[in-house]
């Protein structure tokens, strides 16, 4: 079942190592078909270098393992969470990519630095907030992405399209897993930039105006993109 | 038409990607035919690897599609620009290479730390001012280009061949693609060692003296240039 | 003799260069078999990539030599003193990957800022107190093994499986050779994302909470651990 | 003529690239018999990747050419002026490479801040003094050695074999110029742990002791010295 979505989960699971977006299995990435709202996703601690489709498993909205005989990711519940509230999202990434953790262990949103940045990301990436305890003893995973919807009350997922979750790492996510691995290479690139800029720059100085930001992140997802071949 | 820059304009495409100046699609090459003048650059948003001739325009120098199925990368005009006024110069390269964008985002030029820099660069490479809201919501490319050349009033173009776009990253040009391509990659190397000799050492001690900016400088670039074979 | 356990240790040390732990000849692995005591490590100086058994000797439990021609890894009493004093510990690994000889140099344990470290490490890595002159001129890699066992006094290395050493770099262990590189894969990430965590951020404001370091380390590590298969 | 020194000189020029211890054609490397006097040099600005033995120069002690059609390395009469003084030392190496640089233009000598250094130098690798108006417009590449000269008055170059050019970047020397290029790859790897380590260690407490120095340095050097094969 799902063979072609499989294959992309695949394929996009495969890039996350070659991308050098992990080390060793420290991510996963995830598609939903649409259609009948199944989701793919890596089995957990699997290594990616011999991975086939039988690391990966289905399951329903709600969890339960449709297809395949392995553990589905620890994080299982947290992409769940997400695509329940995301409607238009159907790839989630989820990975420890060196930046973009620096950037959530750091507890702060990476600022809009430049042209790089609002080309994909219309304002600063944001952080959740801390967890509590109740929220960690309990349903963590779960929790994890409760917290994540808590970030986004205010935000458009569908236009910004990653979180930092504090002290752990970045969420990323997509009209597909390709898509979503996408917007995972962009955000450590992202994170990047943007953290030797905070080093190195003055504070007082740095950002990008609001017309900038404007038109940059038009001229790829604006109504009147020009951005690309048609 | 044109086959042998076509070939030149490609290969230094490609060589963007191998020499580790681009992530994804970000980043284009253009050269300019110095008898017909016109201009074959990258199309818009297309891929590395897989990038073929048929991935290349030929424009005139007003920009418009001389040969070629697809749209020419968004910057055309920001490059359209630059030659326009830099009658020497027939190949410009742009990307978002990481420490030069780092430089652009800091909103600084690029000191004259070493030896490397004033190898190629006699002088800080200069960032542009700001943007206006009007140059941004305008004709945006061609206002690039413009601020380029508002900064470049009183530096000469064949000897200075590199610029930062505040908030965005750098233009590099030179006799040809090839020429250009070299640049950007130098230009690189450059930006990466001053960046971590500013954060690293004391603000007061760092610089070279003129007279060495202008020994390693002639070395290469002077009429008694005596660096490389003949 | 130990054919297995040779093989395992020299693919362990072959891939401390292909995980770029190693420049040079700069680390070393060893393994102990559980059921004679006896111990294989590299010999001393010799070069990763054309490294065969015969680069491997075998000593027992007091360092005198079973099998094999060469001097054994300068660092084989440090090695010996930890095997005798960790009896779960059957491999050890001794590099100097750069962040955690930096963090090392600093004389600073790494601070647990994150979920990456304390999915591993449920707390600091400590780093040892300076050797004595006396320490030093005496018997120095034994001492060297001595001064991580008074750092340890406090400390399970059943659970907290790496130690920086003063000046020097990490020695990491595990249950085998293949775990101890594992490990040092681990820590030598973990090191990076917390030095940049450290010079970036805001110090007031940096680490994990004890749930969450607890929540982590108990997903892979604990009684009812539920990270990977089986 | 000397067909093994060409060799070792060709190979050692080639693992500069291979190494990451140059960009495009920035460093050289040449080797001294130690009968006949004769230097072999690169040639000044070719390529690594396709270099052969014809792309090197026979030199004598005065830099007369002795064999060789092309233009020897602009930094030939620096290695000349090493070569006459260091009478031990029958290889050199130049280069750009980056964190060596980074102290070069730091104008900083790098200090023992761990065993990684103290290992293969036994003290701060030196940075000379800058270079006055006179040297520079003189005969700058001598004068450039004479510097280097200056700088190791009260230094033994068979025991300290690297020297940072103020500036500029590293010199590195040794035995022959295979042994050179090793302590070129050591002098690198030393210069961006001990970066890291100046710019996140509390600068108070940094440094290695004067016993764990000269342990470190004799272990490898010493007269009983006991690291490697015999």
């Amino acid at each position: 079942m799902l063979e072609e979505l499989k294959k992309e989960v695949l394929n996009a699971n495969k890039e996350l190592q070659t991308s050098n977006l992990v080390v060793l299995t420290w991510g996963n990435v995830s598609g939903r078909d649409p259609k009948s709202g199944l989701i793919v996703i890596k089995a957990s601690g699997v290594e990616y270098g011999t991975m086939t489709e039988e690391d990966l498993v289905v399951v329903d909205p709600e969890g339960k393992i449709v297809e395949g005989d392995k553990h589905p990711s620890t994080d299982l519940e947290t992409h769940l969470e997400l695509y329940k509230n995301f409607k238009n999202v159907n790839g989630i990434v989820h990975t420890h990519s060196h930046f973009a953790v620096i950037w959530a262990q750091m507890k702060e949103s990476i600022p809009c630095y430049g042209t790089t940045h609002v080309d994909y990301f219309p304002g600063p990436v944001p952080v959740t907030r801390e967890m509590t305890k109740e929220e960690i003893e309990g349903e963590f995973e779960k929790n994890t992405g409760k917290v994540i919807l808590e970030t986004f009350q205010d935000i458009d997922p569908d236009v910004m399209r990653a979180v930092l979750v504090c002290n752990h790492g970045p969420f990323v996510w997509g009209k597909s897993a390709s898509d979503a691995l996408h917007n995972a290479i962009v955000l450590e690139n992202v994170a990047k930039l943007d953290y030797f800029t905070k080093i190195g720059g003055d504070g007082s100085k740095l950002g990008v105006s609001q017309p900038l930001l404007k038109r940059h992140y038009d001229r790829k997802f604006g109504e009147n993109a020009y951005y690309g071949q048609e």
